[in-house]
C-alpha cells in the first residue's frame, strides 16, 4: 500500500497514499482494533452538518474567512451526499469523547477540502487545519454530543416514528373492519369473557398511540445542543453569542427546532437526554413485543393452535417440514425489541458513570440508540408490509371458540350471583356439556331466561 | 391456632379465626410460599381508595344500596388509617393479575364490614359478599391496574418528585455559592480547562431538573384508570357511565387528576404506562449516579486523592482504619440507583410479556416500580440532608491544583495555534516546569503576552 | 422513648435504653432513612459465625483471652438463634462496605457479651470492645465479603438447589409416566411434527440438569474467603496463620468447604463470585421461565387454547369470572424470575463499580444475590408442589390435535421428496381435507403407501 | 440488475442472475429489510462445516450418494476459505429458527455445487437438491443451533480466551515487577492502609485467572451439538447413530470437544448454554471494567489527580486542549464491557422466551454472543498492547502520597487501641499535620515508639 506522512502533536505517522484522513485518525485505526462496529455514518453526517454550521458561524462573527467556510461546507455536503464514507473507518470502541471521530471528520474536511481548492495530499502546507479552521470555536467534547443529539433527534423522526406510526394506522385500520368480529377473550391465557377482534387490535393502536406520544416527548431534551461548550461546558475560545447563532443554523439545516443547551456543563458531563429518549423506545419495544406475540400465538395452528387470525405466508417456514408456515414477522419483531431491551441497560450504564466535566461512553450510547431506534423504525414497516396489512380473521374458529365458552357465564353474576354462576361453569366443564344443559340441570334458571341474559354479542 | 371455616367455589378450608381475611386469601397464602416480599401497602391504600369509590358509584348508579357502600367505605378508610395492615399478608409471587390481592381486599371488607355491623366472623350470611358486593361492577383485571397507578401516582408526586426536588434546591443553592471558585476541570478523568465549582453544580441541576421535567410528563398516562373495563376491557356487568364516574371518585378522593382510560383493552393487557414512568425513574437513578460519584470522588483524600470538596463525616468510616471518613451517602445512592437499574429490567421483562387480553406481570411490575420510586426520593433526601447540604469548597486544594494545570495552555489556541500550544504542554510535562517557563523556553510568546492570555478566570 | 449515651470516635449519640447496639449502629439508623430493604438476616447469621471463628482463632494464635472468646461465642449463638433478630435494624442501603453493619454485629455481641457476664448496659467499661475485641484481626472490608459468601454459598446450597432439584425429580417422574403419550410438536408456536409429551418433558429436566451442574461449578469461587485480608488485603493487624485457620473453622461450624481465598485484594476490591455465581442463577431463570412458559400455554383452555395438559385448580381464578382455573403457579413463577433477571443486572453494575481496593457495592450485591437464590428455590418448591405433581395428560384433546396434524407429511420427505410433500401439505391446508385425501387426489403414493409411512408413533 | 428465476414451494421468484443463492434467501432478503447487522460470517462458516461432515455421515450411513458429499464439501470448503462471503446477505432480524439462513447456505452448496459440477445456474435440475440432498437429515432447528454453539466455541477458545490470557500475563507481568513498590491503598476512594502495586495488580490477575476459569466451565455445555435432532428433538428423516457420528466428524474438522446433545429436545427448544456461557462473558466483563477503571484512575492527572502510574501516550487526546493524553484504552474496553452487559440482557430475554419445541430467538442470541465474545477478546488485546504492557509507576507521585498519609494510624491499633489511634489520625487531619506530631503531642506514645511502630513497608 502506497502511504504519505502525516503529523501530529504526538509525531509523524504513515496513512494510505489516497485517503483524506490525517495522522489520528490512523492512530485510532491501528490503537483500537475491537470489533467490527463502525461509527455510524448518520455520526458522521451529523459532523458534516454541524461542521458547515460551525464555519458558517465563525464567519459570521468574524473569527474565519469565508473562504474557509465555503470549503468546508463543500466537503460537508459530499460528506452528505455520502461520496466519502468510506474515509471514516473508526469503530465505536475508541476514545470515549469521540475525539479521534471529530478529528477524523476534521481532518478530511481539511485535506479534502485542500485538494478542491487545488492542492496535494502531500502539501506541507494546507489550505485548512483540522484543529484551527475545521475545529474553529468547537472542541470534541461539544461536537460529538451534538452530533449526537442531530443523529438521534433525526433518526426519531425520519425512521422510528414513521415506521411504528405506519404499522399503528394499519392496526387502527384492521380494528374498525373488524370491530363486530365478536370473538372469546383470553386472560391468564384461559378462556375469558368476549370481545371483539377490533377491540383486541384497538390496544395496541392505543398502545403505540401512547408509545409515539411518550416517544415524541423526549424530543425537547434531545433538541438541546451542547455546542459552544467547547471543552469542559465554559465556551473557552468560542466566540460571544456563538452558542445560540450556530444552534439556529443546525436547526435551519435540518429543519428540525435544535436550539442550544441552556447548560452546557451538563450537555457535556451528562447525556440524560439519550437516557430519557431511549427510556421512551424501550416503552415501545415493550409494546411491540406485546403485538408481536399476540399475533404470534393468534395466528398459531393452523389446526392444533389458536388459530384465530390468518396471516400471509411469506416464504416457506421449515426446512424439513413440507408446508409449514410460520409467524416470521413477529420473530423478526420481538427478536429486535429484545436487542432494544438490552441497548437499553447498555445505555444505562453508559448514561451512569460520566465523571466530572465529560462522559466517556459517548460512542457506546450513541450507536445502540441509533441501532434501537433503527429497529423500531425498520421493524415495524416491515411487519407492517408483510403481516399486519395481510391479517384476516379467521370466522369459522374464531365463532366456534366463542360457542364452546364457558366464560360467558359471567353474564350471569347479576343474575344469579358468582357463587351459582361458578357452580354452573364448574359442572359443564367436569362433564363437558354445554353451559345451558348444566344451568338447567342445576334449576338456576329456565332455557328462556338462559337464551335471554346470555348473549355474547351483548357482552362486548 | 383457633381457626374458622370460611369457602369459596373450590370449597372450604381453615382461616385463622380472628382473621378478617377469607379462603382465597388463605388458599393463596398457603399456595404461594415463596421469598418475603409482601404485596406493597401502597397497593392495599390504594384498593381501599377504589373500593370506596367504585361503591359510592355503585350507589350512584343504582347498582349498590346505601347501607353497603357505607359499610364498604367504613372499612376502606380504617384500612387507610393502617389499622388492618396485619390483614393483608399475601406475597408478590402470586397470580400475576393480583386476583388474590384483589380478593383479600374483597374478604377483608366483606368480613370486618359485617362486624362493623354487629355480625360475627362466624356468621354463615354475612352483610356484605366480597364479589357480589365489595367487587361489584369490578375485575382483578380492572382494579389491580388501577389500584397500580394509583399507588405509582401518588408515590411519585408524595415522595419521589419532592425527594429530587430537595436534593436539587441545595445543588442549585450550592452551585450559587460557589460561582466564583474556579477550579481546574476534568475530562476523561483528566486534568482539563478550568470552570467554577458552582459550573460543576449547575450541571447537577440541570440534569435533575429535566429528570424531574421528564418525570412529570409521564404523570399523564399514569393517570389513565382502567377501572370499569371490569374482565377483559369491554365493561361487562358494570353499568353505563361507571367508568367515568368512578375515576372522578378517585380523583376526589386523592387530589389527582385521575380519568378513565380511553382504552380500556391496553389498560388490562399491558402496562406501558409503568415501563413508560420508570423509564424516566431510571433517567433520574443514571442523573443520581452520576452526581453521587462526582461527588464521591471530588471529595476522596484527604491527602491523596482529589480533594476540592469537603463533605460531612457522619458516622467513623472503618472498623479497623481509626479517623477514617468516607463519601458514605454517594455509597448509599449509588446502591440504590443501581437498584432502580435492575428493577427497570423486571419490570421491561414484565410489560413485554402480556398476553392477548391480560398482562399477568402486574405485581413484579409495581412492586418494582414502588421500591424504585421511593429509593429515588428517600436516597435524594438522605443525601441531601446527610451530604450536599453540608459540602463545601477545600479552597486551598483547588488553588493548588488550579495552578498547577497544565491545560490553562488551551487559552493559547487562539493566539499561537494548536500545535505551538501542545508543544509547551507536552515540554512542561516532561519536564515538570511550569507552562510559563516552557512557553519562554520556546519563544513563543513573551512574558507579558503569557500573563495577558493565560488566566484562569478569564477561561470559565 | 428511654435512652442511654454510646460513645465512638465521632462523639457521644443517643440509643435506645433497651438495645444491644451501640452508636455507630444508631448513627446508620438515624442517616440512611432509605426504603425498607432490611440487611438479610443471613449476613447477619453469617456474621454471628465469623465472629465466633474469628474469636476461636483469635485465642488460637494467642491474640485474644479465651473468656472473651467464649463471650463472644455465646452471643453468636444467640444470633444463630434468632433470638436477637430485633437488634439489627439497618437497611441495605448504608455505606457500600457494610460497615455499620459489622459494626452492628460488633457492638450487638460486645454489649450482649457485657450482660451475659453480669454487667449492665449502662457501666461505662465493658467485658468487650467492639473494635479491639469483637472485631480483632478484621475489618469490615474482609469480614462483610465473607458473610457475602457464607450467606449466599449457604442459600444456594439449602434451599436454591434443593428447590430445582425437586422440581427437576418431580418433572424427571412425570416425563416417564408419559413417555408414551404421543402428541403433536410445536415450532415457532405452529404445529410440527410429532413427540411425546415425555420427550417434551425431558427438556426441561435436562433444562435443570444443566443448570444445577453450572451452579454448583460457581461454588468453588464462592467458598474462598475474604477474612484475613483485613483493610486492604495485606492482613494488616491480623496474626501469622489466621486466615488460614479462620477458614478452617467456618468451614467446621458451617459443614462447607470454606477456603481461605488465595488473592485477598480481589476478594475485597472485587465480587466476580458473586457475579459469576449469579450468572448462573439467572441461567436457571431462563429455564424456569421456559418450563413455566410451556406448562402455561399447554394448560390454555379449557375449551379455546392448546389444553394438553391439565393443571391443578388451587383456587378460584377470577373474582368476575366464576369458575375460571389459571395458571397461577406459572404466573409467580415467571415473575419471580424476571425479578431475577432484573436483579442480575444490579448485580453486574455493582460489581463492575468497584474502585481500588474496595468494591462498595456490597450491600446491594448480596442483597439481590439472596433474594434471587431464595426466589429461585422457593418458586421451584411452590410449582412443583402446587402444578408439576400435579399434571396430568388430557389424552383426547391430544389425539385430537395429533390426527388433525399436516406436519405429519414430513415423513413423506424420504419417500417423495420436500417438494411434493409440501404440494400435500398446502392442498391439504386450503381445502381442509386431510393429508390422505390430498396426497391421493394428488397420486403421489397410494393408499397403502400413505397408511405404511405416515405413523406418528414412529415419528418420534 | 439481470435475474432469473428460482422457484420454493411458495412459487417463483426473481434472484439477481449471478448469484448463487435461491428463492428462500431472496425471500427472506425482500421480506425483512430490518438493520443492518447481517447473520454473522462466524455462523455462515460453522454451517460449512456441519454441512459437510452432515455431508460426509449421510455417505457413511448409506443415505447419500459419495459424488453429492464430495461436491457439499468442495463449496464447503469455499465457503471456509471466504471466497463466497457475499452470497450471504441474510441479517439477523429473520425467522428466529434462523431457517432461512440454512436455506441460504442450502441453496449455495446446491447452486454453486451444480456450477461446479459444470452446470449453469439456469438448468432446471441441478446436481444438488437444497433440502433433499444439502439438508438431507437435518433440519433448521438442528443445524441453526449446532451452528451456534459451534461458532461460539470457537471464537471463546481462539478469541475470548486468549485474549483475557495476554492481558492477564502482561498484568502478572506488571504485577512481580512492581511488587515491592509500596504504595497508598484506598478504600471508599478515600486514603486507607498501604500495600504495594504489584499486589494491587496481582487483585487484577486472579480476577481474570477465575473469569477464565468460569468460561473455561461452560464449555462442556457448548460442546453439546443438536444435529440429529431434525425438527422437533426426535431425530425423524435422520437415520440410526447419525446424531453421534456427525457430532465425531464436526470434532474432527474443528479439533474441538463437540459431541452429540444426550437430550435433543432441550438442545432445539433452549439455548441455556449460551445464556450459561454468556453469563461467564459478563464476569470477565465486570472484571475487565473494574481493571479499566482503576488504570484510568491511578493514571489519572497528570498534575491534580492520583497520578501514581503512568500509561501510554498513544494518540492527542483533545482536538482543542493541546498536549492533553487521555486513558482511551480504559475507556474503549469499559466502553465494549457496557456493551457485553446489554447483550447480556438481550440474551437473557431469548433464553427466556422459547415455547415448546423451539426457541425462535436464535439468531439473536448468538449474534450478542458473538458481539461480546468479541470485543472482550479484543478490547482485552488492545487493551494489552497499547495500555497495559507499557504501565509504569509514578514513583515519586507513590512516595508523596504514602508519606502523608493517615491511614498508616492503624498500625496503632494493636499498640494503643483503636479509639487513641482515631484521636491522632482526627488531630493530625484537622490540623493539618503528621500522625507522628499529633501522636506526640497526645502523648500517647514515645517517638522511639512510633518511629518502631509504623512503617509502611512492614504494613503490607
Amino acid at each position: 500500500m502506497k502511504t504519505r506522512q502525516e503529523k501530529d502533536s504526538i509525531g509523524t505517522i504513515d496513512v494510505p497514499a489516497d485517503r483524506y484522513w490525517g495522522a489520528q485518525t490512523e492512530r485510532s485505526f491501528t490503537n483500537f482494533e475491537i470489533g467490527d462496529q463502525r461509527m455510524p455514518l448518520e455520526i458522521i453526517r451529523a459532523f458534516a452538518i454541524l461542521k458547515k454550521a460551525a464555519a458558517r458561524t465563525n464567519v459570521a462573527l468574524g473569527v474565519l474567512e469565508q473562504e474557509k467556510s465555503d470549503l468546508i461546507g463543500r466537503v460537508a455536503d459530499e460528506i452528505l451526499a455520502g461520496e466519502l464514507d468510506d474515509e471514516f473507518p473508526l469503530v465505536v470502541w475508541q476514545t470515549g469523547s469521540g475525539t479521534q471521530s471529530n478529528m477524523n471528520v476534521n481532518e478530511v474536511i481539511a485535506n479534502r477540502g485542500h485538494v478542491l481548492s487545488g492542492g496535494s495530499l502531500n502539501d506541507a502546507k494546507k489550505a485548512l487545519h483540522p484543529n484551527d479552521d475545521v475545529n474553529k470555536s468547537q472542541s470534541s467534547n461539544d461536537t460529538f454530543p451534538t452530533a449526537m443529539h442531530i443523529a438521534a433527534y433525526e433518526m426519531v423522526v425520519s425512521n422510528t416514528i414513521p415506521g411504528v406510526e405506519q404499522l399503528r394506522d394499519t392496526l387502527r385500520a384492521k380494528a374498525r373492519e373488524m370491530e363486530s368480529v365478536v370473538k372469546i377473550g383470553r386472560t391468564h391465557f384461559m378462556d375469558a369473557t368476549p370481545l371483539t377482534l377490533g377491540q383486541e387490535f384497538s390496544g395496541y393502536v392505543s398502545q403505540l398511540d401512547h408509545g409515539i406520544k411518550a416517544l415524541k416527548s423526549t424530543l425537547d431534551h434531545l433538541a438541546e445542543l451542547a455546542l459552544g461548550g467547547t471543552a469542559v461546558g465554559t465556551g473557552l475560545n468560542a466566540p460571544e453569542g456563538y452558542d445560540v447563532k450556530v444552534a439556529a443554523e443546525i436547526a435551519d439545516l435540518t429543519g428540525h427546532p435544535f436550539r442550544t443547551a441552556e447548560n452546557k456543563f451538563e450537555a457535556l458531563a451528562a447525556h440524560d437526554a439519550i437516557v430519557e429518549a431511549h427510556g421512551a423506545l424501550k416503552t415501545l419495544a415493550a409494546s411491540l413485543t406485546k403485538i408481536g406475540n399476540d399475533i404470534r400465538m393468534l395466528s398459531s395452528g393452523p389446526r392444533s393452535g389458536i388459530g384465530e387470525i390468518i396471516i400471509p405466508a411469506n416464504e416457506p417456514g421449515s426446512s424439513i417440514m413440507p408446508g409449514k408456515v410460520n409467524p416470521t414477522q413477529s420473530e423478526a419483531l420481538t427478536m429486535a425489541m429484545a436487542q432494544v431491551m438490552g441497548n437499553d441497560v447498555a445505555i444505562n450504564i453508559g448514561g451512569m458513570t460520566g465523571h466530572f466535566e465529560l462522559n466517556v461512553f459517548k460512542p457506546l450510547m450513541i450507536y445502540n440508540f441509533l441501532v434501537s431506534a433503527r429497529l423500531i423504525g425498520d421493524a415495524s414497516r416491515s411487519f407492517d408490509k408483510n403481516c399486519a396489512a395481510g391479517i384476516e380473521p379467521n370466522r369459522n374458529r374464531i365463532k366456534e371458540h366463542l360457542n364452546n365458552s364457558l366464560m360467558l357465564v359471567t353474564a350471569l353474576n347479576t343474575k344469579i350471583g358468582y357463587d351459582k354462576a361458578a357452580t354452573i361453569a364448574k359442572k359443564a366443564y367436569a362433564e363437558d356439556t354445554t353451559l345451558k344443559e348444566a344451568a338447567l340441570d342445576l334449576g338456576y334458571l329456565t332455557a328462556e331466561e338462559f337464551d335471554a341474559w346470555v348473549k355474547p354479542e351483548l357482552m362486548i
